[in-house]
């Protein structure tokens, strides 16, 4: 069979807020895989906020994205031809397949999709990277009480909502930040926060006292900036804030974080991580994960875009919050 | 016997730097011990930048210092009067006694000093509440491995400089932050750290590349502003930083953390701690350090103040930077 891949590759690395022109689409045939290899039809791309980083020249989480490289990204596929022993064709997979529609893989770091009863897309969502990430932050960082509160902010978002609903089934005080009323709606009726502050309607300190009158026990950061700020004026002593993401200055805006004095005499601990860093805890994170979304205890919203050649568009939508829970694009 | 104390009450708040009129000092007739109370005659004053937070209205590391109150502050001290069970006149007594001469105790919080061989004021000091600080921040917070670099700030201070030489007594890299020539050079060549960084001399982050050459494992950050966030530009993937002090701040300054960022693609895990928090592990971590002192693997250096009245002009001027190693007052 005689295949085309499109691909979206890094034409120029962004100065400033991300744009379409700093990506081009490449057409190529598609090799046959070799022995050892396989060849997986790209079937939904996830989009998550980390691939901005990843667009820079300096040191981000990870490697960069070289100029003229496919861009990075967890994706499902299915694969389409196989000279590897342990995967069949018609398989569903889990892989960093990029923004393709097809890839050739060795098999490394590849996954069959863990239970076939869910809907293939939780893998890249609640029950996957986003998932675990917020499962990773909690656990190692925030370790939340019952009865503690917990603040998360990009509250309708991949990572957000998995962290509130975890928070929630820890028996703490959720509390969101989102942009907007539609969002903070979904984050109370729909995913059960206690509250939701939406940023956009203004200054969020009284908002947020109102929200945690005991104050804030573990800070569940996203976006940074003026958010983690007010964040900060209402910790507790021996509050936690995992630092997550810092979608606000993605595009090298300068946040820097006020109120140092609070952290210090709150002794609050402070700690960035990465959810690749601890590969080893995944399986059982994704196993819970899964669980809590079959039992209906976690759920979620996603944002299709339809076909690969929305994907640039998409992700900029997203950097700026005008996805709706995560952001996948249906490549094929 | 009558006896006439002299005490430095708090006349003021401080708006921005401290003044000598934010004291007041005031005699009083010395009340004689009651039953299961002691008398004790203050000889040795500690004077420490924790309690500049103590003057604030708001909230700091502890309950302020109400205005006409005697200063908070640990001292040695001798018991002249004693109908408590426990002490007998005579004995020296390690206690917050406060800024004045004399205190009345009823034997809560204080201590008899540990090892009659080494100096009384080593209990204020090394092997007391600073030595501590800079003990439980290494271990609990800095977990210091051999081989990794280990930077200091306020190095030749009463924390930095113990804090410098456990990361020595370690197996690490020490590298001080000073201000001024002569701080610098007893930092490396009385107290053994690999190098030693003039503040003073300019901006710090070539001499900091170069003393440092391969990234920062520990920051043990007693000052805060330009200097964190220099220290902040060479930290190394899962770095800690043990945040004890913000002296640039204390006066308050809006001192933000840059390069946020940095945090987050690192893993720092950024944590205040307050030395009281943790009594439990005083008595282990003041034996070792007493030992340390006595084996001569911990130096340090003082500055005196003689007599009560000096006491405002040397906390102002330990603000400033204008001690040499530990800060105390002569008072008997």
């Amino acid at each position: 069979v005689s295949r085309n891949n499109l691909k979206v590759v890094l034409a120029s690395r962004p100065a400033g807020a991300v744009g379409e022109s700093n990506f081009r689409f490449v057409e190529a045939p598609v090799a046959d895989p070799r022995e050892g290899e396989l060849l997986v039809r790209v079937d939904w791309l996830s989009l998550d906020p980390y691939m901005r980083g990843r667009m820079n020249e300096g040191k981000s989480y990870a490697a960069r994205v070289e100029l003229g490289e496919v861009m990075v990204g967890g994706a499902v596929g299915t694969v389409v031809a196989s000279r590897h022993p342990k995967f069949a064709e018609g398989e569903k997979v889990l892989g960093a397949f990029g923004w393709q529609r097809y890839a050739v893989s060795d098999g490394q770091g590849l996954m069959r999709l863990p239970d076939p009863r869910l809907p293939d897309t939780v893998w890249l969502g609640a029950a996957g990277m986003p998932g675990v990430t917020a499962w990773m932050g909690l656990r190692l960082i925030g370790e939340p009480k019952a009865g503690e509160t917990v603040v998360v902010s990009a509250a309708s978002g991949a990572v957000g909502s998995v962290a509130g609903q975890l928070a929630r089934i820890a028996g703490c005080r959720a509390v969101g930040i989102a942009g907007g009323r539609a969002k903070c709606d979904y984050a109370v009726k729909e995913l059960g926060f206690d509250a939701c502050i939406d940023y956009k309607a203004g200054p969020i300190d009284g908002p947020l006292k109102a929200a945690a009158p005991s104050g804030v026990d573990v800070c569940f950061e996203n976006v940074g900036g003026e958010i983690l700020d007010a964040v900060l004026r209402r910790v507790n002593p021996g509050a936690r804030v995992a630092l997550c993401g810092l979608i606000s200055g993605y595009d090298g805006a300068d946040i820097p974080i006020r109120n140092v004095f609070l952290l210090l005499v709150n002794r609050v601990r402070l700690q960035g991580f990465i959810v690749s860093d601890r590969m080893d805890l995944w399986p059982g994170a994704m196993t819970e994960l899964a669980g809590h979304v079959a039992a209906g205890r976690i759920k979620y919203r996603e944002s299709i875009a339809q076909g690969l050649e929305s994907a640039p568009r998409a992700f900029i939508g997203m950097l700026k919050g005008e996805n709706f829970g995560k952001q996948l694009v249906k490549v094929s």
